[in-house]
């Protein structure tokens, strides 16, 4: 039998239990909030099952191949449980969450009845808004504040006022709000103090999901970022997370075409097949087209979109094989379709010899069922990191995001498998547990292998 | 800096550099072979690059991520080098290779006459041949010998003068044949004395492709077998590959639809997302198309294509989400599109509160241009095993079968992404390097990641 | 202006006015009848249009193109009315159409339980069946009679009980029951004669669709035959049809793939592309689907689907273009889909200097949705045939199928725009009015056009 | 048999033969243009077949059905002979046709070898050109004058200088250059006397392409306008080919996805599909994709292209079914497919009960192979429309254009099928042939069927 170890116990953690209920603080209470909290509901009574959701169901093999063990990942790290959620938020129009479920006509009317009671006692709270940011919408339902400081203590003031309400002990926030416009870092999110300066001089370049951020980390809330705006995702407020102890994520669920994008370039860059061009184009007809037809917004999101390819296959390492990839990234704005987007993926691939094949994926999804469990699992995991004494920015929750966030030294993956096994190797170390490496050339060589007669003589 | 240590220091290997000729025995010279014939020679002459080839342009990353380096995978390991391979082989037909490449129309005229010579030089030994087995073919260039051990004899032979004409040190074998009917494993095929007898006596259970592999073996060359056929996949051949200390590996080269099936069913599973049905059919109208146009034949390649989806999403831990595939895959000879076979699937799968959505994947490839570095890497990579010491089942080369074989008492993997990592990770422990899980928590957690400002405090 | 005329005076009918209630009766009360069912009451009660009808919704150009009108179908020609109809028919199953359409599951529930009165009082009368020529259905509500003859009679019966309870003036039957076995025409189909000495004896070629048929013409019922089994298509049947003066109309509904067939096809020709190869595939869920899972009903239906592309294309003129199409079709049962069966076909075509393209054509299409008004178009024109004195073979209704029935030495049009001008060209002149050729040029180079100046001087 | 008489006897034509050689000139000597001339070439040589030519493959039926003659085209109206086509031309770049067709890539090499001869003759006259209609090109081979008076003219010597040395006797001109940007009619377009005093002024609304056509209908030559741009299309040249005799047609060569959204389009209308939205993108790398990548150029394509749909559903007939279409065409250019642009459609329609059905296409085109024999077509009519007397717009001729000029007070026909039949009838008109109604009845209801023992007694 092998000797090695494949142990971090250096970095296994005394996690703290997750007594208690968990408040879920959702910025853009739309379809995918609403998406997520009457699943929740559902789940909870008995009438689903929450596909979709690794926290939930899937499980990890403890224990050698010859004798596994395939235990659920929440029976091997401490998790809330989904009957100890609270959900609250904010958004710009003030309909509850029920009224908004039925808007958006992602789920069934039948469904959304069973849950109405839960759904219709979730009221947004007024939003920090700013129409610069998001051009294509206007609400009703907004704070307002002489500086941007007074409107990120607003939001910390709902924070405590839902704490007490609902006798939450722990909470998170996830952003689901709407894409922003395209915006540069400037010096003013370079550090905590010029940012906290730039709330006071309501510097425009301070936009709402920024607020937020900052008011979750005051309030010592961990932050995930479903969106591409930068948020978090400014060295101001990982610092500033890295001072108040708060674990940070993002940015921008990776769920359609993106999801099935780091798929299946891992797997043409697995083979070693070339890659001469990449054109993506997705149909949507829900509020988020709405907001990404405009330009600005729509900017955010393919640079987002656009940076995953390229990290995934190294064209610095193989410029004979990537060196030349046409990659374009469109989103159409389609009524038609309302939340059932659907991605189209022409892949132009040459293989032995230079010779030309192409692959077409044609995706019928649907956005916010992609997402809601993606929102839950970060708000799971992400209680789960402060618990276990972790802080700053969770890069082993990058499965999550089209845009990690990571180290500033250190290049983001976005290879899915890479990021899954980032992932579940993680929460084995957290825990004590034995990494797995897939290795396996110890069932074959070993004397073990020997003795089942396998192995060589 | 984390304390850990991911090395197998005990499975680290003394290899035999990779002196001299390696001789190529291909059984079955049809357009997979010349293809990769052809694309040797056009290498070799600076005409192309050995793409899709992972011994040839692959790299693997050495070092910690904040200080990386990509080294190829050929100068991680010695492998021969592709200026001294020798091909031979055997076929039916006795067109020499450049005839048979012309015919196939894989590749272009003038790629094929830039290379001439060489190929024409390869001229097949005659085969082993029953009709009973390729009930679509029938050729002329055929052994003929009064029992099947008559016949192991001559392919012994064969190689012997091989080696002696060509003045090879060292030989493997690739199985590029076509799919021989299905065959159900019988008590010849359980021991190496039933087997041997079997050979004797004409048992109509030993097929040809057995018989090359047989002789391989008695040769001391390792064996692959790029079909669905059993061939060496029988516990007689597998226990006397231990007993002649050869590496042997199979079966059916992963190309096309099920390459891909092996890509996208691993990143369902990643992220929990439920699976109704996989539809897959696949036109061709090669001689590959016309032999799996038998009923028999067919039969032995949809049990191979079959069996991938299931192991890989393991129904059995996951029934809410896998335990109602319904999983169907046809293959249908349609003779426009000659060597460009093309694939469709359609995918059901749900998420979230069981919402349906679809997947549809269109891969217009080509069969020879997949499966010629597949079979080149398993040539390398066998003869590397051969001079690591290493015997019997290489189970760590299943990344390139779609039914890969392993120890009775182990699943195989049919997950790329483990069959990848398996296929690295092991060569990195042969040479005594770190193997990767990706954990990557120690860049945050450790006292090195607190130095950088980027972690906890 | 033009001297022209394009009227067939001798062929304008006086039509008898659809007063009173028209019977239709539906051999085979399964997923097309109920839907179509259901459709006519939610029309009649304002809930939804007759989207897919012509019958209900097409309009015609009167007049010149200068100063057209737009005359809708059932304004040009007397057809009965929706709310005139009254419903009845056969099935192997007991359940009532509203129980039959829940299990179906092509309507929402919402929409069946508004219409839930007039479904459940369609109650399916017992059914002729017979094991051999359907062998993967088996039912309970069946007839038995010694002879095929005592069968009819009780099929009449049925009918003629029908009409005295309901008070209907007229009636139609529309088969709508599944695929029978594939059954070459015998001796006995020759005459009437022999048919009906065959009917006495009970002669194993004659199935119970053609029962059906010969009950419908001896009760004078015009019948309009859903499927492909033979049923009326029969030369002894046509001669009974003809001598009892009853309009009969075949064969096997044009839907989903084959009516978009019969629409590219013909697209391909008029533009003089070439064509190599069709491939199409369908993959559907239903118990259409499970009856043709079974090779006998499967071979029915690929005759049917098969001839379709050779009538269009005509390679006995065009044999450069069209002399060597490889067209293969194939009905995948895929339990997954229901009734939302899809269908995804490979064209292969080449054009100038014989250069290869490729059309592939996804259609995720509902066999029902598309059946029912194409079986409500023909219940009312078949009366209207009957009222206008027509008898026999009504070619004109060939748009609606996919193996349309023509006279012995016609060959049946499958272009399905040719079939769209033969079917309002023929209720024009029915009619009186002037039919269109699109012609045109009478715009441009008559005294008329002359004086608007845009003409030749 | 009937009484009815479907001819047009006033307007059949005395046609002059075409005798001697036919001039065809071409303003944009680039893919388009020379795959033509090397196909004519080719095929004169006896190499290939003129597929995707109607005036050389297609046949008409002449006859009833019972006794039908297919006849060709070319064998029923008079058209010049492919032997007797001489190419000349007018471009940017200075390249003969065999280095432009070389670099184009639409051929391979081997092909364009065995006419290499012919297409190195071809060298094309210095262009009219201004950069601010086609922003993304710049050449060197251009003409200067000091009014676009002067470019005329220039232009009309040039075709002068070519019949001589050519001893040509009648000459033809298609545009095949780029698309230019979009331009709305302006009053100098108006009146002819207007243009020709805007030529004098150098009206900067008076683009190369109405240069062009002005110097054709000057020189009494026929032109057709393969792109988008205006060019003849504006009244002032439509009153000025009036007042020469001139006929002349565009605009917009339909091709690709157009020419199949105007096939799967009236198939939808006939069968009273509904649509809610039709989604077309396009894929594309050559010179064409290049130019349509500025925002002027493809506005003026977008239009083109987007028209269609609407005049095909007529959504003034049918607000149910075609009032809320949302319509949207995209072109991206995609520098990896080159000339082998692909379109992809997804389509939305309803059916019966208002459910949803989807329909994909995916087309993998040429697009020079498909624009060639459109153009060779249009040079042969035209040709024959001067011989026989006709001028002005040509809208029989609206079967080759996305944007069917018309009589300013009639609506151009877009259904691919009408315009075929239009085609094809204005054919026989010309030749005093019968015209083609489709309508049939009279083979089933007249005393002639009666005997054939198949209609009513």
């Amino acid at each position: 039998m092998s000797q090695r170890s494949s142990f971090y116990p250096e970095l296994k953690r005394d996690i703290a239990p997750p007594h208690g209920k968990l408040g879920v603080l959702i910025p853009g209470l739309g379809a995918v909030a609403t998406t997520l909290i009457a699943g929740v509901h559902l789940i909870n009574k008995g009438l689903s099952q929450p596909y979709g959701s690794l926290t939930q169901m899937q499980r990890m093999r403890l224990g050698k191949r010859t004798s596994p063990r395939y235990a659920l990942i929440k029976d091997v790290v401490p998790l809330a449980d989904l009957n100890n959620l609270v959900f609250g938020g904010w958004d710009i129009f003030p309909e509850n969450a029920y009224q908004t479920a039925c808007h958006a006509g992602v789920l069934p009317r039948e469904m959304l009845d069973q849950v109405k009671d839960q759904l219709e006692t979730v009221r947004p709270w007024p939003a920090v808004f700013e129409q610069a940011y998001v051009r294509r919408l206007s609400g009703t339902n907004l704070k307002s504040g002489t500086t941007k400081k007074h409107l990120a203590d607003m939001l910390i003031e709902d924070i405590e006022v839902f704490r007490q309400r609902e006798g939450i002990q722990r909470a998170v926030m996830v952003w689901c709000g709407s894409t922003e416009v395209f915006t540069q870092p400037a010096p003013v999110h370079e550090t905590i103090e010029a940012f906290e300066a730039g709330l006071k001089a309501n510097a425009p370049e301070i936009s709402p999901s920024m607020i937020y951020a900052y008011a979750a980390i005051s309030a010592g809330v961990p932050f995930a970022n479903g969106s591409p705006s930068l948020a978090v995702d400014i060295p101001a407020l990982v610092e500033y997370a890295g001072q108040r102890h708060v674990p940070i994520a993002g940015k921008d669920f990776k769920t359609g075409q993106t999801f099935l994008k780091t798929v299946v370039a891992p797997g043409l860059k697995a083979k070693m097949l070339g890659l001469a061009g990449w054109f993506s184009t997705n149909i949507l007809g829900n509020r988020d087209g709405e907001v990404l037809d405009d330009r600005g917004s729509f900017r955010t999101k393919e640079v987002s979109k656009g940076s995953v390819l390229e990290a995934i296959v190294q064209p610095e390492l193989y410029p004979e094989l990537y060196g030349q990839v046409f990659h374009k990234v469109r989103i159409e704005y389609y009524p038609p379709r309302g939340d059932a987007k659907e991605g189209w993926d022409n892949i132009d691939i040459f293989g032995w010899l230079g010779q030309p094949m192409q692959i077409k994926i044609n995706f019928l999804c649907r956005d916010s069922i992609l997402a809601a469990p993606v929102a839950l699992d970060l708000a799971l995991f992400l209680d789960l990191a402060q618990r276990a004494g972790l802080s700053g920015i969770q890069e082993w929750l990058s499965f999550y995001f089209k845009s990690p966030m990571s180290r500033a030294d250190l290049k983001p993956e976005h290879d899915l498998f890479i990021q899954h096994l980032k992932l579940t190797n993680t929460l084995r170390i957290l825990v004590g547990e034995e990494v797995l490496d897939h290795s396996g050339l110890d069932y074959y060589e070993s004397s073990d292998a020997y003795r089942t007669g396998m192995g060589e003589a």
